[in-house]
């Protein structure tokens, strides 16, 4: 049985941590693959490097490129959070060394995806895989389930004093 | 005037933070310079991938293969973390978009370094290069000058419970 990580919390670089495993991964000459929940930009550095990182590397957005309005989803973000889920499970078949499911615990959180599919999911773990479970507001039932979490404790953010994002840092 | 991030704390992913901002400042196509203190062993992700990424990526090493004795460093330690501190002020005049200090809090806070020392180098940061400042124990005065400020809470980690590090994860 495979590995699972959870990184949560309200501070910055629960999913930075993810991609920072997947460089790792890939480093070693190991096939990772990423599943974005609710995140559709393409300009955004962890997407643009796939080529560099090809083939071990790949990603796969399953969002819109607006922002999803959390309190109030749109019946397409329902849609596409399911697609993910089963474009994850098909790749657990594949046993990469990291299955990374970004803001899949926000996913949950909100009701776009039921937990009780993700705790499927999460059986079919074959042992040389770790999946990485990232986002706010992790259900305890999925920190329970995670062999390893660290909860990302915000400190101080430059954005919260009007500081515009930055390319390569923030996205 | 550039922007210094901070990661510390006891819980897992500071480090792996740091090469995650790499990965998405790479992909857009920006200069990344990484300077470890105290590490030196080649046969991690971080390091195996430089050439996949070059030119744009690279990692200086500036410990030795063996793990640092913190209580007791040996007087190589001393020397190999000045020439880091030195090499990182050289490469700050290279203006890269970001510059990260793998484990410099945790050198500072066992004295192989002088926080006076940090601090004149994060005065000379160019405008278009953010910092990232990693390891346990920041001292209070390197979190005071960062602008952003994360710190990574353990809430469990499977080495604890006599796990093996695992290839491609743990390093």
């Amino acid at each position: 049985m495979g590995f699972i990580h959870l990184y949560t919390g309200n501070g910055e670089g629960k999913s930075i941590t993810a991609f920072g495993l997947a460089l790792r991964a890939v480093g070693h000459g190991y096939k990772v693959i990423i599943v974005q929940f609710m995140k559709g930009r393409k300009d955004v550095g962890e997407y643009k490097i796939r080529r560099k990182l090809a083939p071990n590397y790949e990603i796969h957005q399953f969002g819109r490129k607006e922002f999803i309005d959390l309190k109030n989803p749109d019946s397409i973000d329902y849609v596409l959070a399911k697609r993910a889920l089963e474009f994850a499970k098909r790749a657990l078949k594949r046993k990469p060394r990291l299955l990374i499911l970004d803001e899949i615990n926000l996913a949950v959180s909100i009701g776009l995806i039921k937990l009780d599919d993700v705790l499927e999911l999460l059986r079919e773990i074959p042992k040389p895989t770790t999946v990485v479970l990232t986002g706010r507001n992790a259900p305890k039932e999925l920190i329970e389930r995670a062999d390893l979490v660290t909860e990302m404790h915000e400190i101080k953010h430059p954005l919260k004093r009007g500081v515009q994002a930055r390319r390569g840092i923030e996205y």
